[in-house]
């Protein structure tokens, strides 16, 4: 369509780029090897032309997107296999997984997806040796396809109030799996809908009338060879969402469904063949792999991120519009300042939260060697560090996708700049996992906990040390270090806040629980604070840390989004730093100034720092965030695909329009 | 599916409601007689079988979705014609009309929906008496379907930049419309796709190679008879999108399309056959015409809000979860505090924009009036209060749609529940007839030159009066009025702030554009905070208004929700309040608690408060929010649509799934 290659405004940009992009790369993928590998495969995976789609599936039924993602997924795990990445799709082992894109074939998900994030992991972790022999390898052979039922209509993140059951039986030595009402049918496992013949079913174990609480069970619900649902068996999918359709989520309900007693996973918790329940399961173990999870969301999130700004900045580049100056060409809408307050924050947001979770990670490994030696010290910090930073993580980065998609206008409305679909699976993260408003009361909890505890002389652990400091600075300090000094003040002062009024409400007569609920949208923000802090620490932290094996241009520029990260957050909480801290307006002026200033520093690396995320165009999916930058032309190319475009006249005029006009109707 | 009639919860909640709901009602309508109206013709609209869908559209092609939005249009077009609502489906006559539902039947828009909004009343409003003699009564009776063509690929809100060109022939007395590049291919115009013949097509004009700017022109596209494109006419739909996908935007580009001149629509501008250009128009009265649209989409905004919140509403209402205190039952969701946190600021943001754009209708009318006898002295402020209330209100309700998806957890990820289409049309407002941005920015620039006039003693316009009081009064008063007056002091302190800043830069040697540019920030914050005082304004003195009619118990409810609104803004601003004014530490912690109680006092009126809103199931189109509040048993029957569910083996298990289980791929 054009002989150009690049457009010139990118390659205009790409010249003025003060760093070596190569080099960032390599720092966000941990590694030049870890580049070379993900590149490698990334070759591998998008030759396959069984992979690509025909037609883009906006335009297809909910039923022909998904029969599309089946045959992608099954060709997706056949090169895998070739290509030798044993793990499957979506299970990361190591943090340089993170940096995983061939998943990105599937704009919205692929319906084997927790055969390997979750079905796999479940059967290693909760079988006993017998039961991981008999089941792992039939997995990993793809011999049985698998998912995890949890979640019911009824309840969600409240596991303890799930209602399916399982009764064990012990003249046939059987459970009996059984659905006592509506409310208590499995709904949203992915692959359950029509693709998964096993599935791990998590149910009330009862044992003669008594209670024994939530245990995994592995159900046949489909036949190995035709794939009909067994007797008893109520399966089926839950219909279209805002995104993942092609996941294939479903329903599952069951009418006294009888399966061998062998197939409750039994590696922490037994019953006997006449029915004895013995248990050595510490549910501190459980909270390891609710930690890893969540981990990985912080990382997702600013992946989601990284990929909505690379569009959002490259779009912002090649399209001109109004003017600046009257007898100047219309510019480029990057050279807007409104324009760069919305999507610079973007690239230091996903670096922030990037750095967070390789860090995050390195944590978490820390603490399993140590949990294998029976040590849970670390436990109560990292879960509420995982839960919180994986709320706002999801939260922030959630946001900003957004506004990345309004940045572009009406084109960030279409479908085919991909950034709709980005916007639909970030937003998931805010809800998935454990849902964020929970997530941060159970984060108060921790908090407040470690503060009466702390008031009675209980040392304090790393991430909230600062709590000892009561020491107010007596003035304002713009500094990195005394900025990140404020926050942890502002955290401090929204904890303490929270805890008077919890005091008060309980001094007014109301009960603990009543006075935690009234109180409860302060002590939402009291965690927030402190994950604030956190993150404000870590960041600047491994960017330091970075910056001494970094070349001087590549640490200049990481600072620069550092800065530009502190100010934008420092401005944005400028009400809880007006009250807790010594931040003054005269304060506040200058930060807008210095705001301004790093704006328009970083306005010419802001190619080459999208650049630097990597993202093959088969990655990103969009018309308007290509490498060439020929938004126009791929806008009207991607329309084109349409089958509506297909015929010039399309049936309904000659079935309602033409006998409307005439009056014939 | 149940012998109940309503879900007990619901039945609970509706017997502790204090106030009259159909007095709430009749007051949105503005009036009995009006809500009346509306439900004769909801009455039959909802009772027309044409208009029911069989399968929901979510699990339908592009192309069917198409097919199906057709059928609906013509048969509500029938039914509208039968029932005498004259007007067309989109059209708005009066504030009234801002309450029509029924055009709900299109979960994502129809494609005649320009036909009516835009393409009759541009005849009507730009024709000259003849040309609107020969096509208003056409498009009336549908004998032409029509659309309106502005924006092009390469250029939206800025129309100096729109490339189409009209090149006048003397010769043969036509005008010949040509595309002189890909990006001024029009993109975007509704029903312009598949569905129109005709369309008006803005574009440049040129007389003898001299421009003479923008003018209107009725051009066929389309043959009457087969419906094919016209020679030269390259035509087609743009693809799919975020929502809207079944308005059928679509592109349009010209070779050399010759039509006669009397299709240029003369009421303002002529060209005579010998190629003479005059011109008797105002530039004035085009901003009539978006002032009007304008004020519509706050009402919008304000509506769309609305119907979110019911949903929301009603599902925490029967959503059982988690535990509040040991030994209770699952408390219903809307008794945490979190969640009226998230919801009841629904309710009121809601009020605040119907209220206000009422108000804004009002002023309209009345300027129109003016406008008739000449007096255009309104229309400066005028402008300025649509371009801002339209940016707040899209933006605020698109958010707080957003918070009422995500306050309903994995369920409100259903399309089911319709809240993702709500937010897919909520969101489009902020972009739409006017970027959000760019908005503020023109909002800013009256503002800014207000200041400057004002400084030099011209009198302020009503809205922006208080920018001559310069007093601060030196104790925070937490009263209405006094919030109000804060707010006043912060629009101020903003605008303030932000002259200093144009006039620093432009001293350190920045010329003025570039000065307006680097602080356009600032400049944004500054319009967005003028807006805020003045909805601030507006909702409370209507409500006030309307308190000295209704009931006293309407009258309580209708104020304890102003003032949740202004505590609730209060706290949300805190940073702004603490710059601008006196409001201290001791404020805030009274504020919560006032915000806290206030919440509490809410809530039994919360199921009320949305149910007088009045939205029919078939409005709400949502498993999770109809009236009756049986959502489980809903999102069962809907998921039971799912043509993949009328199956229970898809055909992609045969040729893929089992050949892979079987290691024969």
């Amino acid at each position: 369509m054009t002989l150009k290659k690049v457009n010139p405004d990118l390659e205009k940009e790409r010249s003025t780029c003060t760093f070596n992009i190569e080099e960032l790369t390599n720092l966000l993928d941990t590694g030049a090897h870890c580049t070379a590998e993900r590149r490698a495969v990334e070759d591998k995976v998008f030759s396959v032309k069984e992979l690509k789609d025909e037609i883009p599936d906006e335009f297809l039924s909910h039923k022909e997107r998904y029969e599309n993602a089946i045959r992608k997924s099954v060709f997706l795990h056949k090169v895998l296999q070739e290509t030798g990445v044993k793990r499957g799709v979506y299970n990361r082992s190591d943090k340089s997984d993170f940096r995983t894109t061939y998943y990105s074939i599937f704009k919205d998900g692929s319906p084997f997806m927790l055969q390997y994030s979750m079905f796999v992991p479940t059967i290693l972790g909760q079988g006993d040796s017998e039961q991981v022999e008999l089941w792992y390898k039939r997995a990993l052979n793809m011999e049985i396809i698998g998912t995890y039922a949890q979640t019911e209509l009824g309840h969600g993140t409240f596991i303890r109030g799930l209602e399916t059951e399982a009764v064990y039986d012990e003249k046939t030595e059987e459970f009996i799996l059984n659905s006592p009402s509506l409310s208590s049918y499995k709904w949203w496992p992915g692959g359950l809908g029509h693709t998964t013949n096993y599935c791990i079913v998590m149910a009330q174990l009862k044992i003669k009338g008594k209670p024994y609480g939530m245990q995994p069970f592995i159900v046949q619900i489909r036949d190995e060879e035709t794939h009909m649902p067994l007797p008893g068996v109520k399966v089926g999918e839950i219909g279209a969402k805002l995104a993942f359709n092609t996941v294939n989520n479903g329903f599952l309900g069951f009418e006294h469904v009888r399966i061998p007693r062998r197939h409750m996973l039994m590696r922490f918790s037994q019953v006997s063949k006449d029915g004895k329940f013995t248990s050595s399961a510490n549910p501190k173990l459980a909270y390891g792999t609710m930690v890893m999870v969540r981990v990985t969301i912080v990382n997702s999130a600013a992946t989601y991120l990284s990929r909505a700004v690379t569009i959002a900045i490259r779009y912002s580049a090649v399209r001109h519009q109004s003017k600046l100056k009257q007898n100047e060409p219309e510019p480029q809408i990057l050279d807007y300042v409104t324009q760069q307050h919305k999507l610079f924050i973007g690239i230091a947001t996903s670096h922030a939260y990037m750095f967070c979770s390789y860090w995050l990670w390195d944590v978490y490994v820390m603490y399993q060697k140590e949990q294998n030696v029976g040590n849970f010290d670390r436990l109560p910090e990292l879960h509420a560090l995982a839960c919180c930073l994986k709320v706002i993580s999801s939260s922030d980065c959630t946001g900003l996708v957004e506004k990345c998609r309004m940045s572009c206008g009406g084109h960030g409305f279409m479908m085919s700049s991909n950034l709709p679909q980005l916007y639909g699976i970030s937003t998931a993260t805010c809800t998935y996992e454990g849902e964020n408003t929970v997530m941060l009361l159970q984060t108060a909890r921790a908090l407040v906990k470690a503060w009466e505890l702390g008031s009675r002389g209980r040392p304090f652990s790393p991430t909230m040390s600062y709590f000892a400091e009561k020491n107010v600075p007596s003035k304002w300090d713009s500094s990195l270090e005394g900025i990140l000094n404020a926050f942890q003040k502002v955290s401090i002062g929204k904890l303490s806040s929270s805890v008077s009024s919890l005091q008060e409400y309980t001094k007014s007569g109301l009960s603990a629980e009543d006075a935690w609920n009234k109180a409860s949208v302060q002590l939402i923000g009291a965690a927030e604070a402190w994950g604030r802090a956190v993150v404000l620490s870590i960041y600047k932290s491994e960017i330091e840390r970075y910056g001494q094996t970094v070349s001087p241009a590549l640490k200049s520029v990481l600072f620069d989004l550092v800065e530009l990260y502190y100010v934008h957050l420092t401005l944005e909480k400028m009400g809880d730093l007006l009250l807790y801290t010594q931040l003054s307006e005269k304060d506040v002026v200058s930060l807008r100034k210095k705001y301004e200033d790093l704006l328009e520093k970083i306005r010419p690396n802001a190619i080459g720092l999208v650049d630097a995320f990597d993202y093959r165009d088969e990655v990103l999916n969009s018309t308007l965030g290509s490498y060439d930058g020929f938004a126009y032309e791929r806008l009207m190319t991607e329309a084109m695909k349409s089958p509506l475009n297909a015929e010039p006249v399309n049936q309904s005029f000659h079935k309602y329009i033409k006998p409307l006009m005439k009056g014939k109707l």
